[in-house]
C-alpha cells in the first residue's frame, strides 16, 4: 500500500556486506541490488511510494539497448553485452520489481534508481556468467557510455510515451466511441438547450453527446500533439549533454535500438543541452492531460445534472444504478462514476501542478525533480486511462434518455420564441417571451394573446412552423 | 487602460537632464521623479500596469515615519525631516500617482519604486525648502536608515493589511449580513435538500442561506487569522536584515510611528532575517483569499442553479433581473452577478498561483518577486471586496423565494422516506422509495401500497407525522 | 504498492453471497465486509490506492463514539453499543486495514467507505455476539443516527487534525530545533549577504540559520492557526445538516465523546449547513501546508547553493555526504536531501491544487470530492512530517561551516562600502565600489586610491572601523 | 490605469435616455453605445479593467464578416451591410476603444461586450445612413444570424490566434536568434558544467546558450502545435450550436470571410456543440504559454547565477548594467531583466490557473467564464511577447563572457576525472577525485600522487590528453 514507509524488512532479515566508493553497507542477503540502492533506501524513508512499474520496464529497455550499442561500438565485449541484455529482458517482465525499493522522493536526478537498475542487472548478469570468470560491474559495464543524467530522464520519456500511446489513447478512443454510439442513439431526442443554466433554444441529446465525443477526440489530438517532444530523449548526452565518455555515434545508435526494442517513436534530442537540462516535454504533456481532465469534468458535470432527480432535478437521462447511494436515505442512488471521474480529474490537475512546478527545480545542466515528475505524470496517465474505460463501460454504455421529459422541457423553454425574431423583430419577441413566463402561458399562447396573429404579423400556420422545436435544432432549411 | 505601454509622452515632451551614479539621463521636464525612475521606465516596457494606488500611499507613509524616526534619533535634522514628512503627506493623497510610472514587472526588489518614491519626495521637499539653502537627497536623506530591501516589502505588507482590514472585511461583512437577512426571511421555506445532485431529505431555504452566511463569516475569520503575520514588517532590517546603517533603536521606533500613522496593527518582524528573505506572510494571506474565492464559487453556483429556469431548471428562487441576457434569445435573463463573481474567483485563484509561486523567486537575503506579488495580492483584495458588495447589493438583497415550488419539490423527493428507517428499518424503507419512484407514487402511497400500514408497522397517523417535511428540517423533537 | 489495481484476489478465492437493497453480490468468503463494499470494489478499479491508515482509525473512533452516544440517548441497546464499540477498538488498531479495499476514487461522499466501516464493524460485532441472538445491522445499528454525509467528512477532519497535531507539528519542531542549534553554532561565522544573487553587506551564517528556524516556526504557527476550523466537525448533521433521524442532543454528545476518544480538540460545527456542504477547512489547512512547502523550498535551495562546489560553487558550508552522486562522474556527492525535500514540496503543492480545486465539486448540501481531498491532504502531512525529520537528522544536524571561505567572501564583497555612506554620501561610496571592482582592488584600497583619506573625508582608523565586516552584521552600536 | 474603478465620468456629464427590452436607461450623451452597454457598466463596477484592444478589433472584424455574409445570403440588404462593415472598419482602428467601457468581470458569455459592439456599430452605421431613412438595429441587423454565444468566443479565438501569430512568435524568434548569436560567439568558452549545483564535467558557454535557444525554439513549436485548435471558431452556431436563425451555409461563409479579413488561419469548428460549450482550445494554448514561462524561468535563473558576484558568486558572465541596484548599497548592479522576466512568468502561470480553472465555469451549451479567460490569455501573450523582446535587446545581446574565469573553474572541477573511468575504472577514478578535493590538489596531481602513472595505468601524456577540458565538451573523437 502506498501509505506505509517500507519499514518492516523485519527482524529476521539476513544481511550481507556490500561496498561502494563511500565504504561498506549492509544489504539484505536476498537482494539483487547492492550498496548504492541500500544507501538510498536508508536515505529516503519518505513516502513508501516507488517507481511506477512501466518506469522500471523502460529503465531495463534502455540498459539493453545501451549494452547492444556498446557491443557494436566496441565498448563492451559480446559476452557481457549479452548477459546484460538478457538480465534486462528479465527485469522488463516485472518479475523483479520488488528489487526496486527506492522511494520516489530520492535524489532529483534519479541516480539512485539508475544505480539500482545497474546493480540488479549486474547481479543477474553475473549469476548468468557464473563460472565464466567474466564479471559485470554496475558502473563500468552496465552503465557504460551512460550517465544517470541521460538514462533516467530518457526512461521517463520512454515510459510516458508508452503509457500515452498504449494505454491512454486506446482508453480515450473507447470512451469516444461509446459517446458516439449514444450520439447516434439519441439523435432524435429533442431537449431544451441551456446557456447560463437558463432555458435556451432546443438541441438534441444526440448533439450534446456528439459534442462530448468530439471533446474526447480533441483530447486524443492534444495527446498526440505533445508526442513529438515527449518522445525525444537525451540518451547519449551522458553527464552534461556533451556525450563525454561515449564512443562516436553512440547516441544515434542506442536510440535507434531503443525505438526498435520499445516499438515506440522514440527520437534523439535535437539539442542535447536543452534535453539534458530541462523536462519541458513532460510539462507540455502534463498540460495536455490537464486539459483532458478539465474536459472530463465538464462532461461528467453535465451528465450528473442531466441525471439529477429522480423528482427534484432535471431528470433528462437515466444513469445506470451501480450501488446504494446513502447510508441513511433509503433507495437513493447517485452518479458515482461521475464523482469518481471528477476526483480523478482533480488529482490529474494537482499532478500537473507538481510536474510543471518541478521545472523550477532545474539549474544549469540538470533538472533535479525528475522522479516526482515521472511519478505524477505516469499516475495521471494511469488514472485517466482507467477512468476513461470505467466511464465508458459502467456509465455511458448504459445511459438511457428520458425522451418524454426532454421533449416536455424543450417545449416549455421560453427561448423557443427565438425564430420569431425574423418575423417580428427581437424586441417584440422579447415581449412575448416575458409575457409567457409572467402568465405561465406557452409561447404560442402568448404570441396570440399579444395580438401578433391578429395584426397579421404572422399566420397561425407560420407560428406553428416557427415554434416546431424539432426544426430549431439546426440552421434554417 | 492597463493594456498600453505608457508610450505616448508624445513628440513634444520637453526634457531635462538628470544624473545618478551611472551617468546622465533625459527626464521629462515636468516629472517630479529623476534619473533612476526614468531608467526603470525605459528598462521595463512590459505591461503598462503600475503600482496599485494604496501601495503608493504605503510607501509615502513609510517615508514619513522614517523621516520622523531619523529626526528623533539624530540621523536627520528637523528641517529636512519635516520637509520629507510633508512631501509624503502630499503623495499619500494620491495627487501625484502619475509620477509613479514604473511598470509592475521591474526589478524584483521594488528598488525602482522605492527610488521613485525617494526621488519624488526629494523633489517635493526641495521645492518646499527652496531658498533655504538646505537640500534633500533621495538616498542620503529620504532613504536614510533604509534600504529598498526593507522598505519595499514593508510597503506591501502595510498596503495589504490596510486593504484587508479597511476594504475586504467590511465588504465581506456586508455580504454576510445580507445573507443573514435572507436566512431569516426564508426560515420557513421548506425545500428539497440535494446531495450528489440527487433528491435528499428536506432543508429550509433559510438554512441554506444561513450556511452561506456562515461560510462568508468563516472567510472573515480566515482573513483575520493571517493578519498577525501579514502585519509583521521587515522595516529596520535595511539591506540584508542586519539593520546596517541604522541607529540603534530605529526599527522599533519607525514601526511604532508607522503603526500610528496608518492606524493599522503593524508590528516589527520577530526575526529580521526571515522577514527580509521571505514573503511567506503574503503567500499565507493569498491562500486565505483563495479559500474565500472557492467559498464564493460554491455560493454562486448554488444560487444560479436554484434560480435556473424559468421553466426547465430548478426554479426555487428568483434572482433580480439586471440586464437582457441574450443578443439572440429574446426575453432571456441570466444570473450575471453570479457569473461575474465566479470569474473574479478564477482571477483570485490565478493570482494566488502567481503570489505563491513567486516564493521560488527568493534566494539568500531577498525575494525578488515582490512587485508582482504586491500587484496580484492587492488586485485580489480589491476584486473580492468589490464583488462582495456587488453580490450583496445587486443580487442577494433582491432574491425572492419561489415558496410553492420549493415545497412541491420537497414533498416530491423520495428521500422523505428516511424517517421511516426507525419504524421499519433501512431496507424496508429503501423498498418503499424505489417503489414510489418506479410507480410515480408519493412515498405515502407507496408505503400503503406495500402494506406497511396494513401489517401494523405504523398507523396512518404515524405515517403522516413521519412524512411531514417541516419536521424533517431538524433533529427529532 | 500504489501502482497495481488490487487485482489478484486470485483464482482460488472462495466466495459467499451477500445482499443489500440492490440485490445479491459475491463477496470473498473471508472478507469482513459485505455487499456494498464489494460493489464499490468492483465499481472503482481506478488507482489501487486506498484510504490512508489513520483515516480508517478515525472512522472507527467515530463509530465508537456514535455507538456510545446512541446508547446513552436510547437509540441503541447497551449490548449492541458495546459490541460495536469493541469492534471499533479492534479496527482502530490497524489490524483489519486489509478489509478496507475500496479505491480512493470512489463515490465523492465516501459513502462506500462509511458503509465499508459499517459492514466490517457489524461483522465483528456479530461475531462477538454470536449465540446471543442479538444481531447488529450495518445501517440500522452501526450507522444509527448517522449518515455518510456527516460521518465521512468528520473522519477526514479528525484524521487530519490528528496528523497535524501528532505528526507534523512535532516533526517541524524537531527541524526548527536542529536549525536553532546550528544558528547558535554559526553565530560568529561572518559571510557575504546576497541580494538579487549579487554581493551584499555581510551577515552571519548563524543569522541565516536563525532565519530558517524562524521560517519553520512560522510554519508551525500557520498550521495551528488553521486548527480551529479543521477541528470543527459536521457530525450530527446526518443527511443534509438538519440532523434528521438523530435524537435531540446527539450532535453535541457524540462530538464530546469523540474528542475524549481521540484526545484531539474536536468541536461541533458552528453551522451544520456550512459544515455539511463545504470542506473549506481542509482547503485552508492545505493552503497552510502549501505555504510551509514553499518555505522548505527556499531553505533547501539556499542550503544547496551554499554547499555548491566543491570547487566551482559557493562552498560556504559542507552538507553531509550520504551516497555517491553520479553513475559516471566519480567522487561526486550531491545535496540529495535538499532534492528529496524539494520534490516533496512539489507534491504537497500539487496536492494543494487537488484539495482546493475539489471545492468546485460541491453543490447544495454536499461536497462530493471528499475522498481525494482526504487522500491528498493526509499524504501531504505525512510527506512533510517525514521530510522534516529526514532534513533534520540526515542533513541539518551534520552541516559544517567553511568559516574561512565565508570570511574571505564577506570581505571580498564590494558592498562593504555601505557604512561609508554616512561619512561621504551614497554617490561617493558608489564611486569607490565601482573603482574597486573595476580595478580588482579591495574597498579599502579603492577608498585610499580615490583620495578620501587624503582629503580628510575620513581617517585610516575610521576607515578600518567602518570596513570591519563583523560590525556590519548589526545596526550601529 | 487598471486600478481605478472607472468612476469619474464626472459631475457634469450630460445624459440622454435610451431604452431596451427591460426599459429606459440614462446613457452619457456622447456615448456611441446604448442601453445594454450602460446597464453592464452599472452592473459590474469590479476591476476597472476592460477588454484588451485587440479583442475589440476581433469583435469588429467578426461583425464585418457577418454583415457581408448576411448580405450575400439575403439576410441583410446591401445598404445596411455596407454601413455596418464600414463602421466595423472604423472600430477596428482602435479609435473608439473608449466606447467599450464594460468591465472584464461581466456576464460570463460576454453578451454585454457583444451588445456593446452591436450598439456602437449601429450608432456609427446610423450616423452614416443619416437622412437615408434606413435604420440599423443592434440586434436585428448588426447581430443578424449571430448570438453572443458564438460571436464572443469566436472573437477571443481570433484575438488570441492573431496575438500568437503576429506578436508572440516573432518576439520569441527574436529572442531565439539573439541566443543563437551568443551560442556562436561563446562556442569556445569552456566552463564547468554543473549538475545538482555541483561541479560536473565541462561544457562550453556556447553549448549552454545553444540549449537556451533550442528551448525557446521548442516554445515556438508548442505555440504552433496549439494553433489548429485555437484557430477553430464556433461562429455560425448562434445560441446553442445548432445555428438557429442562420441561413443555410452561413457558418462556412462567414468564417471564410473572417479568415480573409484577418489574414489568420481561422477555420470552422468541426463540431459546433463542442465548440459552443467549451473553451478547451484556450486552455490548451494557455498550457503551452505556461510551459514557455517555465522555460524562461530556467533560462533567467541560469543567467543570473552565471552573472552572480561580482566577487562572491560564480562570475562567469557579465550581464549589462541597466540601473543602480540598491538604494543603500552603493555601486550595486542587479540582473533586473531576469527578475522582470521571472515575474512575468509568475503572472503567466497564474493566468494559466485562471484560464484553465474557468473550464469548470461551463455547463451544457455554454461556458460562462469567457471574458476572464480572454483577458488573462491575451495579457499573458502580451507580457511574454514584450518580455521576449526586452530580454533579447536589453540583456542577451549585451552579455559578455568572463572567459578566463570560466576556464579556471572548468579546470578546478574534480569531475574532470571522468575520462579516466575508461583507463582505470569508476572506483579508482572516484578515489582520485576525493583525494584531489580533500588535499586541494588538481586532478592531475592527485592521479600522480596516488601512483596511477607510476604503476603504468596511464602515461603522463595519456593523462594530459584525458584531462584536456576542451575535448571533454563532446563525445570521444
Amino acid at each position: 500500500m502506498a501509505n506505509t514507509t517500507s519499514a518492516t524488512t523485519a527482524e529476521h532479515t539476513e544481511y550481507r556486506i556490500e561496498h561502494d566508493t563511500m565504504g561498506e553497507v549492509r544489504v539484505p542477503a536476498n537482494a539483487l541490488y547492492r550498496a548504492q540502492t541500500q544507501r538510498a533506501v536508508e536515505n529516503f524513508p519518505i513516502s513508501g511510494r516507488t517507481l511506477e512499474p512501466q518506469h522500471i520496464v523502460a529503465l531495463a529497455q534502455i540498459k539493453k539497448a545501451a549494452a547492444r550499442a556498446n557491443a557494436e561500438l566496441g565498448v563492451l565485449d559480446e559476452e557481457r553485452a549479452r548477459a546484460i541484455a538478457e538480465a534486462a529482458d528479465q527485469v522488463a517482465t516485472g518479475a523483479y520489481d520488488e528489487h526496486f525499493p527506492i522511494d520516489v522522493f530520492q535524489t532529483g536526478s534519479g541516480t539512485s534508481s539508475n544505480m539500482n537498475t545497474n546493480e540488479v542487472l549486474a547481479t543477474l548478469a553475473n549469476r548468468a556468467l557464473e563460472g565464466t570468470g567474466t564479471e559485470v560491474h554496475p558502473n563500468d559495464h552496465v552503465n557504460a557510455s551512460q550517465s544517470s543524467n541521460d538514462v533516467f530522464p530518457t526512461s521517463v520519456h520512454v515510459a510516458v510515451t508508452g503509457a500515452l500511446v498504449n494505454e491512454l489513447v486506446p482508453a480515450m478512443t473507447q470512451l469516444a466511441e461509446s459517446l458516439e454510439r449514444k450520439a447516434a442513439e439519441f439523435k432524435d431526442v429533442v431537449k431544451s438547450g441551456r446557456t447560463h443554466l437558463m432555458d435556451a433554444t432546443p438541441v438534441t441529446l444526440g448533439q450534446e453527446f456528439g459534442g462530448y465525443a468530439a471533446q474526447v477526440r480533441y483530447g486524443i489530438e492534444r495527446v498526440h500533439s505533445a508526442l513529438p517532444r515527449v518522445a525525444e530523449v537525451p540518451l547519449g548526452g551522458t553527464a552534461v549533454g556533451t556525450g563525454i565518455n561515449t564512443p562516436a555515434g553512440f547516441s544515434a545508435r542506442v536510440i535507434e535500438l531503443l525505438a526498435e526494442e520499445t516499438g515506440l517513436p522514440i527520437t534523439e534530442a535535437r539539442n542535447h543541452f536543452e534535453a539534458q537540462a530541462n523536462r519541458d516535454g513532460l510539462v507540455e504533456a502534463s498540460g495536455q492531460l490537464r486539459t483532458v481532465a478539465y474536459s472530463y469534468m465538464k462532461i461528467n458535470n453535465d451528465l450528473r445534472w442531466m441525471g439529477s432527480g429522480p423528482n427534484t432535478g432535471l431528470g433528462e437521462i437515466l444513469i445506470p444504478d451501480l450501488q446504494p447511494g446513502s447510508s441513511i436515505m433509503p433507495g437513493k442512488v447517485n452518479p458515482v462514476i461521475c464523482e469518481s471521474t471528477i476526483q480523478v480529474c482533480a488529482q490529474v490537475i494537482g499532478n500537473d501542478t507538481t510536474v510543471s512546478l518541478s521545472s523550477t527545480n532545474g539549474a544549469f545542466e540538470l533538472n533535479v525533480g525528475i522522479p516526482v515528475m515521472a511519478s505524477a505524470l505516469l499516475e495521471s496517465i494511469r488514472l485517466l486511462a482507467n477512468s476513461s474505460r470505467v466511464m465508458a463501460e459502467k456509465m455511458i454504455d448504459g445511459i438511457e434518455a428520458n425522451t418524454e421529459r426532454c421533449r416536455f422541457l424543450a417545449e416549455a423553454s421560453p427561448s423557443i420564441v427565438t425564430p420569431l425574431n425574423k418575423a417580428i423583430g427581437y424586441e417584440a419577441a422579447a415581449k412575448i417571451a416575458k409575457h409567457a413566463v409572467a402568465n405561465k402561458m406557452t409561447v404560442r399562447e402568448a404570441t396570440i394573446a399579444l395580438g401578433y396573429v391578429e395584426d397579421g404579423s404572422l399566420t397561425e400556420q407560420q407560428l406553428d412552423e416557427a415554434l416546431d422545436v424539432t426544426t430549431m435544432t439546426g440552421p434554417n432549411a
